[in-house]
């Protein structure tokens, strides 16, 4: 038998499970902007001194990218940073979250002694989030988090709900912090723009995952509220952005095309796995993001990990039972060695894999 | 006029001065050892994934380095992380700080509504930390912060009065903070061998200034007391020790001359500035830190400032006024040419040193 999965458990763990390929964790299969790389490696003999506390040089390049003023960004050590310091901040009695959904935001709630009000995303409307949320001003929450696309399904908030949740919390007075870690990898619009319109609106990402510096700990929120990024930036402690995230922010930054040339190949490459899933005859998620959610009759976790392939159970997102799991879109050959792993596990006759990794259509 | 310092404005800020030689913080004048510069550079492509959250090699090298066992050890995102982590978790009605000291335990306690208590350091008795302290335990503090050697000071506390401040803490329920950032600069003894008979002694520290590690935050802390650890590491952010702090922190550790060679050097150093700064006829405090707090009459951090040398003023320091600054060891060459500033900076007649930045004797 498989066993418990702790609360906040989180994929990536590679250091209890060595030398696996790791599905669990969805960072960008193009890896680290070479030019963050370089950038790291040459200024690495520098990195002696604080970095810059105001870390004036990322917020302006960042500032420039998201078409913002400067004093509209906070950066911070990873998007669970700030996760932090808003639940530290505002300090809300209580704050909404959808279910199933990232346990991040939980996670920092519950350190603040906030009381979790979570809203179910039903597996009757395939984990979609719908209007049935709205009338959440009326529930005594002071911050709602959401996550677009969510993180596990990888399913995208519709623009016009988005907007509609927006103008009920500005309305009645309910922070909105909108997770957009994983956008780059859809082919969405960031919520970004409407910032101006909705001072109650803080946009929360990271370069964790698009550019792939989950080892390096970057990440940063979008707000209008001046006031609330400065309550945001006195919440944790100083130099919290480290000079190798500063510098290879900066550098991605630079990469004009990363998210185009990411999302050409992650589209190709997730439609390479939901074709393998479904070949499989599992049920999947069709989500946008750059991993997928998928159910099976099917015990999976460990038969993987013996074969080398980590991947994340989702018996721990509340709403969700031990037949869900999620994947990574990964580079093409560990998505088609995966893929053939996987049908090796299934039971006999339902695979279109031989276990040698080819595929047969 | 100089301007109004901020209160809780520290060294190091390089970067509204750009260009200037930094004397306001103090990091080792050796630098980072190249092992670690080594590592980042070496691993840097592999910042892409999540670093092990539970740094289990940092950990034991560490564990073994201080002579403790791995679950004594905390690491954090600098040292100042765990401050927060601490006032966070802890949080005590009320904590004792002395005066002058740095300003980080306060930022910390003020954070989390800690009531400050101050024990000031008076200058009739060389700002050294006496007996008069203990009572402490009578006061309603739940933590006592020290800092050994003292920050801006440099001096040492007296063992003797450690264990018994130690004592009366255990028996009054008082958690020592015990700040040894600066001790490996020192040729004192650290309290780590006490942490087993003190589980109220929580022994903090970073790699920040013996290993010249201040742009990649990475602190720790040691004590006994396992359950108050696994509270700390619960009360900030996972993942808070960054890939290129882990990589970097661990060769430093296998650096085993590290602190003597910083020590021979420093030492030398240090007695030329001491010489430099008697020869300007001015006070100094002889610390053993790898850094000097001295004291003129004269406004020096404009006019140095402008020769490009760039030091801390210490009015922000509770119990220190304008007349007294912080300056750091650094290299030979760069110590002769503050002196040769500073000498041109003060009352002609006054100075032995040629502005060409000889020395006179």
């Amino acid at each position: 038998m498989e066993m418990v999965v702790e609360r906040f458990e989180h994929g990536g763990d590679i250091y209890t499970h060595k030398g696996v390929l790791d599905f669990s964790a969805s960072i960008n299969p193009l890896g680290m902007p070479p030019a963050s790389v370089e950038a790291i490696r040459e200024h690495a003999a520098h990195f002696d001194v604080y970095p810059d506390r105001e870390y004036r040089e990322l917020r302006a390049a960042l500032a420039e990218h998201e078409g913002v003023r400067p004093e509209q960004v906070i950066c911070t050590a990873g998007a669970s940073d700030l996760f932090q310091r808003l639940c530290f901040a505002v300090h809300p009695q209580a704050a909404m979250v959808t279910a199933p959904c990232f346990s991040g935001y939980e996670e920092a709630l519950e350190q603040n002694g906030v009381e979790i009000i979570r809203h179910e995303l039903k597996a009757a409307d395939g984990f979609d989030l719908t209007d049935s949320i709205l009338g959440f001003g009326q529930r005594g929450v002071g911050i709602l988090f959401l996550c677009n696309p969510n993180n596990p399904t990888g399913l995208t908030i519709d623009r016009d709900l988005l907007v509609r949740i927006l103008d009920e919390a500005r309305e009645t007075n309910v922070l909105v912090a909108l997770d957009e870690c994983f956008l780059g990898f859809t082919h969405e619009e960031s919520a970004v723009p409407l910032c101006d319109e909705y001072p109650n609106l803080l946009v929360m990402s990271a370069f964790t995952k698009l550019y792939a510096m989950a080892g390096l700990r970057l990440g940063y929120g979008i707000c209008s509220d001046v006031e609330l990024l400065e309550c945001l930036e006195a919440a944790g402690q100083p130099w919290a952005v480290s000079e190798p995230a500063q510098v290879a922010g900066i550098a991605a930054l630079g990469v004009s095309d990363w998210a185009e040339r990411t999302r050409a190949y992650v589209d190709e490459q997730r439609a390479l796995l939901e074709r393998g899933l479904e070949a499989c005859g599992m049920r999947h998620i069709t989500g946008e993001a750059n991993y997928l959610m998928f159910q099976c009759d099917q015990l999976l976790y460990d038969p993987l990990l013996e074969k080398g392939f980590l991947i994340r159970r989702c018996e721990n997102f509340v709403g969700l039972d031990s037949s869900w799991y999620r994947i990574a879109v990964r580079t093409e050959e560990e998505n088609k060695a995966f893929l053939a792993a996987l049908s090796s596990c299934v039971k006999k006759g339902q695979s279109p894999f031989s276990a040698s990794g080819d595929m047969e259509r």
